[in-house]
């Protein structure tokens, strides 16, 4: 989307300068505010046109029925659904009886910015109304990092040449109605039953609804204060109806005059408060912010983003849109989890209504560890969420017939929400990835406290779902048959790498973690047999591998079987779930996304650098990227095993998956993990980071076009700085005690008082390995503009 | 069920002594009338009360859109739905203005028999009404083999002790009312739009009936018409609505006196024809019925059944239960296949709704083979109905991005109906299943002028569905992955041995039949080239062996596979597809119903004896049979590995399906593929019969209980009968050429001059192999009453 000429390259905002109708529904997702908590859409004020109207509030959702064709036992019954809640976003406006629509009179000017600096979405528009009166109108809009129940809009309107008769129409509104709909499986498609209205006010400047949905009873409120500037002669009126609270300002406002309105908004919800008691927490929501005033929200903004950019600030020398691009994903990735406080960070954040709002392992793999290094609370929040849901997670473990805890595919509050089980409930990685996510937690922060209390169980219950769902065969290796690994092109297979790798290092921590915390651990029921158990599956798991080829088949048998028809497959043909059936793609070599490669990005250290690049040069050609989730990790093995240029433009897909639209559906909102997968790609490819118990390791590498790349990092209570130029590389250590750190294998130790630099020997990429046809990753090189 | 003191056990007969409410469902579709054309379930004449009214056109159905919680590409959006039809069965009785109702008042005598020699349903009931009234009826019921499109009941009253007011309503009734659904995913529980009146129309003792389907456009036409006898007093009314169409007669009867109703029936449907086209239709068929007279249609329906029992009749001395289960089994398959004329044979034929009404693949492997042996014109017909489908099924191949044709895994007219592809679109054994059955049609009858025409045409488009869906490995093994086999708790896999071995036999088969019939095969575009890789991928077809246990593996690692925790499962946790995911049964070594052991039942030649007793021995103990489909296969490959008092249990299981309701589901319908199964068993489980393109081979051997078993077939224009006792067998050749035979691989020449005995040498049973706890067959010794 970047390479329109609506927008331009800004290092800290996205900026749009035209307005296109047809990419509405995009923008809106990339223009979304949220803070985990509350999620606004970047619909336009005026609500109309819009592309999908979206406000959201973490964890609220509604059930619906999951429909099967042919009922088995152990599917789910309902699913959860994100649903669009009270929109309080709207602000109407009426020149001289015209509504205020940009579809009808002239768009002189229209910009919208995204200004990661200031947390805050600004417009500004200048309009000549079918009766040629011309107006302009500037908003801005934020969703308070510090203030977590409170957006807050500042909408101004000036007339151009002759006075107007001006009519501002701030509302709430409920049940909103939208059209449209998607064949696209991975869209929201379902629709929800309408909120049940509980309670409407208005009265002065306020107004607020009480809302409850239907199915899953949660109590939802919304409520809205207003302050005026710059009216004499206004007219203020305010009504309620069931589904509508609106504040209405009219009057008259001549040239060089200006009519300012602040618009406060706080949400709540509960399933379990009472709904005078959402009632008072919204109306004390609402006076915090009053008080605060828009100035002071303003302000508290900055200074959060400020401490936050200071551990975060990624800067991309030789490369602007790469620049723009993983700072949009900082911020979108400080959006989805900065307040969302153990509840989950779903696919999309709260920037769309994408896979029904569920949460799936991706947050585990490609968000929290980016997570852990620059805002590691939320890491521990989003690893709070699964804890909470564990009883719900051994609950179906039990009713699979296995011990321990079965997390859920997709989900919001904890239930299983997905209707097609090969693809899901047998994605049992997910269970060893939640293990991943804790393990580098704990890692990048040395968080014990977090491990004994939380770590250990998630460690423990997954353990156990391990040891109960792998056996051994009669030559004595742990065999987990019949699972599904992260490439979606496969399913229900036999020793998936990924699964047994991934399984055996949570067996490994288990035992580790249970002997580290062994009082807590007997608390948990785990006696030494136990540990003695997951210590032999881990040491015996069945890792296969093709003596013939001399790489590991992604699963037994893999590379035994037909390889696609690449040549034959056109490039409308993509992505190909959408055009040729599972059974298909399930037993041809084939893959949606990196699975044997996230294997050897997560479990680096067992692999040798020739088993690398041998896997890579082998699946490599194989790969088809239908997904977001892959370009990432084949940017970092490539820059392992010295593809540096491929990695770049892996960098670059990865990084433009939402800006680009890439994928052509970032109008269902933006892709979390992809986002998190840009700063994977650029720290752990270009910078070389690698991390386990004993520290980080670095082997930084630049491709041509990048004259130097600085990320920031925080670790174990320390602030870092690698500095990398195409020749050496500068580590500073920013705050903290003295840390020793790595680069390529040359051990050093770092202080706050003295910044250490260290050659890059010069690198030349070999030859360049291919991609299934057309499936090359566009080149940085060739695709970038001034 | 037998065993049910409700029941006796005749050699001619089903018979019910007594009524019991909770096993009307169950006696519904055992006492269904069926000539594979119409479908009258045993319902009670007067329509309550009911397990499940039924009343069956073969392929007249509903669409009704298949539901999926993830859409996937290639998922059929639609299926096809058997209706219950304009019911024609119904006959009301009022008694003095009490409603004759077997739930009320006294039912003193209530008898109901299926006389398969005569194939009528009688029904005898002496019933003594609330107030103290007595009345008899007697009804009998027939559909007639055949005038196809009809059928007839003869209804007769009397009075006990004194004069009575009688009111007879004889019915049409379209859009029946009925409650209750199930579970259980076997049956159907898909409510269908209500059929739409095109004409209603009573005039003296006729009605009739036009309806029209909402979805499928299907017309559906019934005529009724009357004789009434000993009514001097009668007062004969009819009426008709757009759902009903009532021939009423009102009458006192004494004591002595009995009144008589003979009703015709009549029935046609189109999905072309016009309104006025079938009203005519139905019409005629009333007149020719009429015409021919009660006594004429059942001396008709007689000598049908006395040709088919010529040829088919068996004869198991020693096991009167046996004896008659198997008449049972061969009596419904004639009502399945007699008349269905190029249409669909269904599971359950068009004795319930089970299913669906849908036809799977087990009508070819288990139905079809017997038909050729005792009906081979109704095999016939059955190819031609595959024939009919074959555009639909390379339709299905093209969307699957396949060549040849791919027949779909459950339909009524040809349509994949299927909404979970992992046990139907990729169960594509299907196809080589129909092939199976071209080839042992062929092989039966020597009807090489259908070869030609159809077989050959079948065979070639299977065959290219083969060459495309395999392809050859690094070492040149052809193999075909992906796939599931016969085993409904497996899926998925790579090289079921199954499916390749058929698919083998179909290459190879369609090879031989394009040079037999080059001409015919080079109109369907068949090269040399082509044959000759048909020839390749066959010879070079992957079967899996385990080497270190010596056992052919039900698919690649299926021996690798966890077993199944059978000591810890609880009886009331069968059927396992009940109470455990299908993830968790497909990822273990557990078999819902022979597959291997079906592999070595129909590609018998390639195995020696020493393998067939390993793989029996392996895959005994793994196979649960919660599939009907299994005890015949092991009944079969138990005798021919030397178990023969096992195979002798199995054969009960199969012969006992529904008379017993060993399934719990005869509700539904009976099982077609089982009861064909029960025959297989018999002659090639006992009587050790196989065969080829070379002739007939017999090995027979009985358990001690059985101290004779005769059967006779049809093969190759020649009427055949064996007679099998302990210690020899003698072949007669009642009609026909001389025929080489085989006993014991001693080859004869069998002349209708002069039958041949040879001897049998006795036997003993080695160790009986063990089952999966409690999931031994019920010992036929043990569970024989008297």
């Amino acid at each position: 989307m970047i390479e329109h000429p609506a927008f331009t390259v800004d290092e800290w905002s996205i900026i749009e300068k035209t307005f296109r109708l047809d990419l509405l529904a995009q923008t809106e997702s990339l223009f979304a505010l949220s803070n985990g908590h509350i999620g606004l859409r970047g619909n336009l004020d005026e609500g109309e046109p819009y592309g999908l109207p979206g406000t959201y509030l973490n964890s609220v959702y509604e059930l619906h029925p999951l429909p099967y064709a042919e009922a088995q036992y152990g599917s789910p019954e309902s699913a959860q659904t994100m649903i669009n809640v009270t929109n309080g976003k709207l602000i109407r406006l009426l020149v001289d009886d015209e509504p205020f629509d940009i579809r009808y009179g002239e768009l002189k000017i229209h910009k919208r910015e995204l200004d990661m600096r200031n947390g805050v979405l600004q417009r500004q528009v200048r309009w000549t109304s079918p009766v040629g009166r011309t107006v302009k109108i500037s908003s801005t809009r934020m969703v308070s990092f510090t203030l977590r129940n409170t957006a807050a809009i500042c909408y101004e309107v000036e007339v151009e040449d002759a006075p107007a008769h001006i009519v501002i129409q701030s509302e709430l509104v409920a049940n909103e109605e939208h059209s449209g709909s998607s064949d696209d499986p991975r869209s929201s498609t379902v629709a929800t039953p309408p909120l049940i209205s509980e309670e409407h006010q208005a009265h002065k400047m306020m107004g607020l609804l009480v809302h409850r949905t239907q199915q899953s009873n949660l109590r939802i409120a919304a409520a809205m204060d207003h302050v005026v500037e710059g009216l004499d002669t206004a007219n203020v009126t305010s009504e309620s109806t069931l589904d509508v609270a609106r504040f209405s300002v009219t009057t008259e406002i001549k040239p060089g005059e200006r009519i300012r309105i602040i618009k406060f908004l706080s949400y709540g919800w509960s399933a379990e408060r009472s709904r005078s008691a959402l009632h008072d927490q919204v109306m004390a929501g609402i006076s915090s912010a009053r008080q605060l005033g828009w100035d002071g929200l303003l302000a508290q903004q900055r200074a959060y983003l400020d401490k936050f950019w200071e551990s975060a600030v990624v800067e991309v020398e030789g490369d602007p849109e790469i620049q723009q691009a993983v700072r949009f994903a900082l911020f979108h990735i400080l959006q989805a989890g900065s307040r969302s406080e153990r509840r989950a960070i779903p696919a999309k954040g709260l920037t769309g209504s994408g896979y029904e709002g569920h949460a799936f392992w991706d947050t585990e793999i490609f968000v929290l560890p980016v997570l852990s290094f620059i805002l590691p609370q939320a890491t521990a929040d989003a690893l709070h969420w699964r804890y909470s849901t564990l009883d719900l997670a051994k609950k179906r473990a039990r009713q699979l017939d296995l011990q321990g805890a079965a997390f859920p595919w997709r989900t919001i509050v904890g239930e299983e929400c997905s209707g097609y089980w090969p693809a899901s409930t047998a994605a049992f990685h997910i269970n060893a990835d939640i293990a991943h996510a804790v393990l580098r937690y704990v890692e990048a922060t040395g968080d014990t406290d977090f491990e004994e209390k939380i770590g250990l169980e998630l460690l423990v219950e997954t353990a156990r779902l391990w040891q109960s769902l792998g056996h051994y065969d009669s030559a004595g290796r742990f065999r987990i048959d019949g699972v599904t690994g992260p490439d979606e092109y496969s399913a229900i297979s036999n020793n998936n790498a990924y699964t047994n790798l991934m399984a055996q290092q949570n067996l490994q921590a288990a035992a580790d973690a249970a002997q580290r915390h062994h009082a807590r651990a007997r608390t948990l029921g785990v006696k030494s047999n136990e540990i003695k158990d997951w210590e032999n599956a881990a040491k015996k798991m069945l890792l296969p591998y093709d003596e013939r080829l001399k790489v590991i088949p992604q699963s037994e048998s893999f590379t035994e079987l037909q390889v696609w028809d690449f040549d034959a497959t056109t490039p409308e043909q993509y992505p190909l779930f959408l055009h040729f059936p599972y059974f298909d793609l399930y037993r041809k070599q084939v893959i949606k996304q990196a699975d044997l490669l996230l294997a050897m990005q997560l479990r680096n250290n067992i692999f040798t650098l020739e088993e690398k690049e041998r896997n890579f040069a082998y699946y490599e050609p194989l790969t088809v990227r239908d997904s977001s989730l892959s370009a990432c990790t084949q940017a970092i093995i490539a820059a392992e095993v010295g593809h540096i240029s491929l990695a770049y433009d892996y960098l670059g897909e990865a990084a433009l998956m939402d800006l680009d639209n890439l994928e052509h559906n970032a109008q269902d909102g933006v892709h979390i993990a992809s986002l998190g997968g840009s700063w994977l790609a650029l720290v752990m490819g270009l910078g070389g980071l690698r991390y386990n118990t004993k520290g980080l390791y670095f082997k930084p590498c630049l491709p041509e076009q990048i004259t130097r790349l600085n990320f920031r990092m925080l670790y174990r209570d320390r602030r870092l700085l690698v500095e990398v130029r195409p020749t050496e590389a500068t580590y500073h250590l920013l705050a903290g005690k003295d840390l020793p750190l790595s680069h390529y294998d040359k051990e050093f130790i770092l202080s706050t008082h003295k910044s250490v630099t260290h050659k890059i020997v010069p690198h030349t990429d070999g030859p360049r390995p291919s991609q299934p046809r057309g499936r090359a990753p566009m080149e940085r090189g060739k695709r970038r503009r001034s």
